[in-house]
């Protein structure tokens, strides 16, 4: 699977949540696509944009909130860029049946996006526009990643994000429970490559191990679960 | 009162209901600011519109439904101009109890925009990052005015959105029936003032006479139900 992650963001290099973000990718199968630093003159090229959207399974639209949506080049990009004939209409669905995911990054307390509290909607609210747009385009659309206050996340906030990040770049949509176990084997295998002390690789075989016995018990007791329905 | 409308739309001269808009509009304390005929290099002077937007009392918001949201150069005005230390924040609430509007144009049918048709959510969901903006921006929302599908109108209908459109740029908000009246009043002496012929002037004081008239009887209708009470 492809993934492009689209970022609209115009001060990017100041954003520690961003750059915690980037760190974190996998090197392959993941373009990283910054439009404010590919079109700085904020002329769109509409043709590279479309063959790019082409090129990849998964689109991931990744922007801070400002007023309660995005940035205003990433509008100007769904404008220019999500055209009759190329995104909707009956000609010419290009994006038909690619998964989108929104991941939005906000200062503001979580707690705060409700009825009652300062900014009176909750997120998934206030990203319907967003939402119309891609179920418009024929993409499925995903559960936003919403990123709160990065920079009050405690140590163990921020590697929980890691892994939630890592799923949204990589694996499929609400996954099984073997699904992530399959996710999390293949990326522990992943990290081995990149180098692990000989000791950190025996704890990751013993972790996969584990993992692997825990599963084949699973499939036992759902078997005697199955015998006693029968 | 006077009023300003800010309208953002890149194809102006080739909208119809933007020209109709524009054609009604009273001569005397109405701004028409057309964000891309001022900035055709999208490069907004922030300090200019600033200053328009505390000269003025009301502030509507103009413009066609782009991907279920504004054109790309008003959410770039909304992120550059309304800043904290202007128009929130602790410091410099500006447009504190300014009353602000919206007025959005469709071209599609307006039951479309419902759960189960074809776009899903309504137009006040849709318009909920507008609404949280302005609230925060301290200003009073008032109910939007959505146009939908202005070439399909009927003559009547036409009309129709004239008074509404007039009313929003000219009148208080939610006016009790005898506001109605006096702004009735009002724009028909107006009118008269602009030129009619003496043939016409006459049917316009008798229908001023008319509806003093109503008025009249209406109050006596009130003053009887008050008795009857006690």
């Amino acid at each position: 699977m492809k993934t492009l992650i689209i970022i609209s963001h115009p001060e990017l290099t100041e954003s520690h949540t961003q750059q915690f973000l980037k760190e974190s990718l996998p090197e392959e199968n993941v373009t990283w696509h910054h439009l404010e630093a590919i079109y700085p003159d904020e002329i769109i090229n509409v043709e590279n944009e479309q063959a790019l959207l082409r090129e990849h399974d998964r689109i991931i639209f990744q922007f801070p909130f400002y007023w309660y949506s995005s940035p205003s080049l990433f509008k100007k990009w769904q404008d220019l860029v999500l055209i009759e004939g190329f995104a909707h209409g009956k000609k010419g669905q290009f994006l038909k049946n690619k998964e989108c995911q929104l991941v939005v990054t906000t200062g503001v307390n979580i707690n705060a996006y409700q009825p009652g509290a300062s900014e009176q909607f909750t997120i998934p609210e206030l990203l319907r526009p967003f939402q119309a747009t891609i179920q418009k385009c024929h993409m499925t659309y995903l559960p936003p990643l919403v990123i709160a206050r990065f920079d009050y996340m405690s140590e163990t906030e921020k590697k929980a994000l890691l892994i939630d990040y890592r799923q949204v770049v990589t694996n499929v949509k609400l996954p099984s429970l073997k699904e992530k176990e399959e996710w999390f084997k293949q990326e522990l295998n992943g990290l081995g490559k990149e180098g692990f002390s000989t000791e950190n690789q025996h704890l990751v075989d013993l972790l996969i191990a584990q993992m692997e016995e825990n599963r084949e018990q699973l499939d036992d007791l759902n078997w005697t679960l199955e015998e006693m329905k029968e």
